[in-house]
């Protein structure tokens, strides 16, 4: 049997996490919080679970869930989406990345991205039949260029594919950077896909400037969220898109058939806890602690630690200590100095190593003290 | 922009929920219990939250539910998966089915399948750029024909897809078709995707004839079933697929990326309440009882039913009636006679009408009693 996708192997986070638990290594590499989520929100999904909503949700999501997301882009971004037909509620932002895709782009279409990048863009393209396009990002500071954008936009080319703030690096487009966008999309018919699942994790007193905050980009752009991320429920597999009628329209032909709908009682479970703004409007400044925590934490350490202008995550080189490649030294950080991280060479397709490590501080304040100790003893 | 599902409207069980719930009908349409769960599967929900299950479970599936789906697997069918390589848990049985087609699927393959089907399998297959064939079972007894079955197969055919219990028709295979089955498939390389959700729902003393009875069709079949189906909660989208190792590696390529992992605390719930087999295999006569209960309410009725011998659904033939096309009588009887079902047409992908319509027995009695007696008021 042929593979579809021969040199593709298990996902960094399935290998580094096992080998994280066999060495019992604290665990600073997934995105996964290891902080529980707020108890109000569980005793809403036992609430919705006892009041019988156990039973398939409307296909494109609970109406009252999609109301908050219109209502919370409306709020925050200044946009307004149409919540019958602009609005689905999907099984997880993965699960959205993955009909979009799917429903929006052709074989022998050219997608472009950005490497290093969250791993399944570049494969659920290749799934497409489709042409993925990797630009690198400049090193250290991973900002995009927007003429080796230009310069990579042909004919074929139907969608670019954007994360801010990003993973793994943890930079943020800027209002600049979107009007560039908008420049070069101009008389194009190229499909903006939008990962912005760590929305509301933007520091410094800096906003989120996604794609609803661009009118003409909006026009254009499909843009995916994560509740998982934002309650820190990442096991609870409910994420949202929004996007333009005509481009939702189709990417419901495919979430109808690949999910159907998402959960229900969560779905119950976010309505109601998002009555309140503060449960996500509280975020930023929940995770800049946390960053603060780690850098503050590792200024002994051997590392260099670059800037993080939002997400959960940091990276931190090491090129000057010493030659090793990142996936050498992430094995080496778990098994012998009891901490796990994820090599940068796992962003990029063509596996890239600019000798950089990827550490979360989605974690409990003891967990990000322990872990960085355990980086701060590495010679 | 093209349509890659150009043909495609929005799936039936959401057109006809919304017209039911417009009219207020009693709803026999879609597979969606009407009646509450067990509440102690909804208590370990509950105590899987507050224990603090509320990340990323394994992408494979939570180990423990894995190994109640292997024992499970063992004690009815008498086939051994390796817990390891060889389940995979996913967000539902349609993520399992669209996982395995785009996993195994090439363009340019051939997929085989049986009409009336579900609505998904077609879609998905042309989502691969691969072609449906579509074979039609007999009516009104709805059996596959080996024959025509043999005659479709080309060097093309990468595919073949089952489902039994079937929907819509309630009929299920026999011991002589998987024979019929493996016969023609020796010497060939066709995987069979078997669709079982219903594999718990086999009446009159029955047993179910899966794939995993069947050791030389097992070797080349990728099996899905269902949480929602078993234990009445459709709506907590867990399903799960099992497969040989090699096939299983390339669906779990897909579905690391289309969904990473399924819901966590129900995988922890779920593993908790299958430890006692009774909870599902009690659902044989559970379901008996009220497909036994349309039956007798449907006795004074103008519909012919035809016989149903597994899953919880029925048909009901109305061509000595009259001639309106199925669509168009599901249409009145929401309208005019306050019942929801779903017209056989929508099951056909070139609209085959049969003057059939089907009924959901997944309903708790009083619902029965009431649609049954609506339909008994039709002239
Ligand atoms: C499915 S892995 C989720 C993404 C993430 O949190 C990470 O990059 O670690
Ligand atoms: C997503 S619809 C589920 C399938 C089913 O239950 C039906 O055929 O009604």
């Amino acid at each position: 049997h042929r593979s579809k996708l021969p040199d593709v192997g298990t996902t960094i986070f399935t290998v580094i996490g096992q080998l994280s638990s066999q060495y019992e290594a604290i665990n600073l590499s997934q995105g996964a919080p290891s902080f529980p989520c707020d108890p109000a929100l569980v005793s809403k999904v036992t609430q919705a679970m006892a009041q019988g909503h156990n039973q398939y949700a409307a296909m494109t999501g609970l109406p009252s869930l999609k109301e908050r997301i219109a209502e919370k882009i409306a709020a925050l971004y200044g946009r307004h989406y149409d919540v019958q037909r602009e609005i689905a509620v999907t099984a997880s932002a993965s699960e959205a990345l993955y009909s979009a895709i799917s429903a929006l782009v052709h074989p022998g279409d050219e997608v472009i991205y950005f490497s290093p990048s969250f791993d399944s863009y570049a494969p659920i393209v290749r799934l497409q039949g489709a042409t993925p396009v990797a630009l690198n990002l400049s090193v250290p500071d991973f900002r995009i260029d927007w003429d080796q954008v230009q310069a990579a936009i042909s004919p074929r080319t139907r969608m670019l594919i954007l994360n801010t703030p990003h993973n793994p690096s943890g930079q943020v487009l800027s209002r600049d950077d979107l009007a560039s966008l908008a420049r070069l999309l101009r008389n194009t018919d190229i499909v903006v896909l939008s990962d912005e699942v760590y929305e509301h994790m933007v520091f410094d007193g800096q906003r989120h400037h996604g794609m609803a905050t661009h009118p003409e980009l909006a026009c254009r752009s499909v843009i995916v969220s994560s509740f998982g991320k934002t309650f820190h429920v990442t096991g609870w597999r409910v994420g949202y898109c929004v996007a333009p009628a005509a481009l939702m329209d189709e990417i419901l032909k495919v979430h109808q058939f690949m999910m159907f709908s998402a959960d229900t009682p969560m779905q119950h479970a976010f309505a109601d806890y998002m009555q309140d703004p503060n449960t996500y409007l509280h975020l930023a400044s929940f995770y800049q602690a946390k960053r603060d925590l780690m850098v503050a934490q590792l200024a002994d350490s051997p590392f260099r630690l670059l800037p993080t202008a939002g997400s959960f995550f940091m990276v931190a080189s090491y090129g000057h200590l010493s030659d090793e490649p990142d996936s050498q030294l992430v094995q080496r950080l778990i098994t012998q100095h009891g901490v796990a991280t994820i090599p940068m060479s796992a962003f990029y397709a063509d596996g890239t190593d600019n000798r950089l490590i990827r550490l979360s501080f989605a974690k409990d304040d003891a967990t990000i003290v322990a872990g960085c100790q355990a980086l701060c003893r590495v010679a």
